[in-house]
């Protein structure tokens, strides 16, 4: 069983990226440039856009933080965007999820061109994906993906199983993987909570990608030896054996499901650190219009 | 076994979208109107483009029919296209592909207004599908659904095995049958050239939709008893038992398989008509403004 350490991945890209970024500096005169917009003062939110500035920071980016009150109108949130769009030393731009429900996410979402729109959620850069066209891919099934090619795991003609069909993880990774390219060309099953007898679907498995927010879901009777199996889920249980009272738990029972993989990916240290990568390997092929031209 | 008649149903929708065009005449004074632009002289490309006009006269559609010289110029294409696109006389408008090389049909494609584009083939039409928003759904996996409608089959829970990942059948009918919705809500299997071991996957499903363009693929022995066939195959096969010397093959082996179906496709006659049906529904749908607004 190889472990696949989503966290040291992430190091090394990081890295990489940043070399392409002084690159891209030393020829066009500057970084490339990433902006996030935070509506209110949620935790996690705030945490989360902390994070995606430092990532910039790492890999010499510039980085534009943009800070609203939580009740700011839509129109004053679609023409900020607006702005962006047309500000040609923007390369991507995200607005960090969830905003107050008096705003359209939708709208939001719609409104970023999607030439700028590194998050990949825009319906034209989803459409794109699943028509096989140059877009970008939202983060965590980006992530995913580049964790395939590092650990040069083999995926054509391959049995891939994706349980969970959100419109973030569960169905574009199960889009990517049938794709007529590496990593994918999977034959490929997607399940979710209609479906029938899952444990007779995961035993076919060689790929499984568990992404259904249920702590220790995938027990080790779900699946057959050899499986490659990528954790998705992250769930806060409660915990008398960590200081904070709190543990982290994935879709999958790691301990004793561990053992029969031929990969598997921990949580925390496995997909997510991985997420960040994607957002900054969008906004460096959004510079370099790589994806549009 | 019931055979799913598709010539059927597609006269009696023709009939219920005409009642549906009366109405909306009276109401806004003038008729849905499809525009649909032809280039060069392709003989297929003809009959197709002659029944969707015939088509729009029976369901009391209005419609345009621009023809070109196969040696029009993509910028003068493209001038076209936008031209209808700020028309509001006209409701929807179609490319008939396939179109002369020195055109990109990319480019064409996603040049029409995607509130315009009946055919469903936009990257934003097809990414609002796949993240289950309203959307043009494209003729064949739309005219599959509104067959499953009529004959009331269940998908819930089943399990659906698509063969084929095509843009404009496998892919998309991947990911209807997966929607949280109905005709949805199946666990999918998506196999393709790649696939291994085909047959011990098309045995385990409850609906198979077949579209991969080999005639007679499906054999009797893939396919459980009590299974859906939809057969969205067409082969021309040389015949001598024919005047024509050419006979029409499906994707399935009809003869053999049909008796252990549930319900089954013909070729002709099942899912090729319903795809005129789903280009008058998206017109409709456009002309009433029901998908963007």
């Amino acid at each position: 069983m190889q472990l696949i350490d989503g966290k040291l991945k992430k190091e090394e890209i990081i890295k990489e990226i940043s070399a392409e970024a002084i690159e891209f500096k030393n020829k066009f005169g500057r970084s490339p440039h990433l902006a996030a917009i935070l509506v209110g003062n949620d935790g996690a939110s705030e945490t989360y856009v902390a994070h995606k500035v430092k990532a910039c920071e790492q890999a010499n980016f510039d980085s534009t933080l943009i800070r609203y009150d939580e009740n700011i109108s839509e129109e004053e949130l679609l023409n900020k965007i607006k702005e962006i769009n047309n500000n040609s030393n923007i390369d991507g731009l995200i607005v960090q999820l969830p905003i107050p429900k008096h705003i359209s996410e939708q709208k939001v979402i719609e409104t970023i061109d999607p030439k700028k729109d590194v998050d990949g959620f825009h319906p034209t850069n989803v459409g794109r994906m699943l028509i096989g066209l140059p877009s970008y891919i939202s983060a965590t099934p980006a992530g995913i993906m580049e964790l395939f090619k590092r650990y040069k795991i083999e995926t054509s003609g391959k049995h891939c199983v994706v349980i969970g069909r959100s419109n973030i993880v569960g169905k574009p990774m199960s889009v990517l993987m049938g794709q007529k390219t590496y990593p994918g060309d999977s034959t490929v099953t997607l399940c979710h909570s209609r479906t029938k007898d899952i444990k007779s679907i995961t035993l076919q498995a060689d790929i499984l990608i568990v992404a259904l927010g249920q702590a220790e879901f995938l027990t080790a009777d779900m699946v057959k030896e050899g499986t490659v199996v990528i954790d998705v889920g992250i769930t806060r249980v409660k915990s008398d054996k960590t200081k904070s009272g709190w543990k982290l738990k994935g879709d999958v029972k790691f301990d004793e499901v561990a053992s029969k993989c031929s990969f598997i990916t921990p949580v925390p240290g496995g997909v997510g650190p991985m997420t960040i990568v994607s957002l900054l390997k969008n906004t460096l092929l959004a510079a370099k219009k790589e994806i549009y031209f």
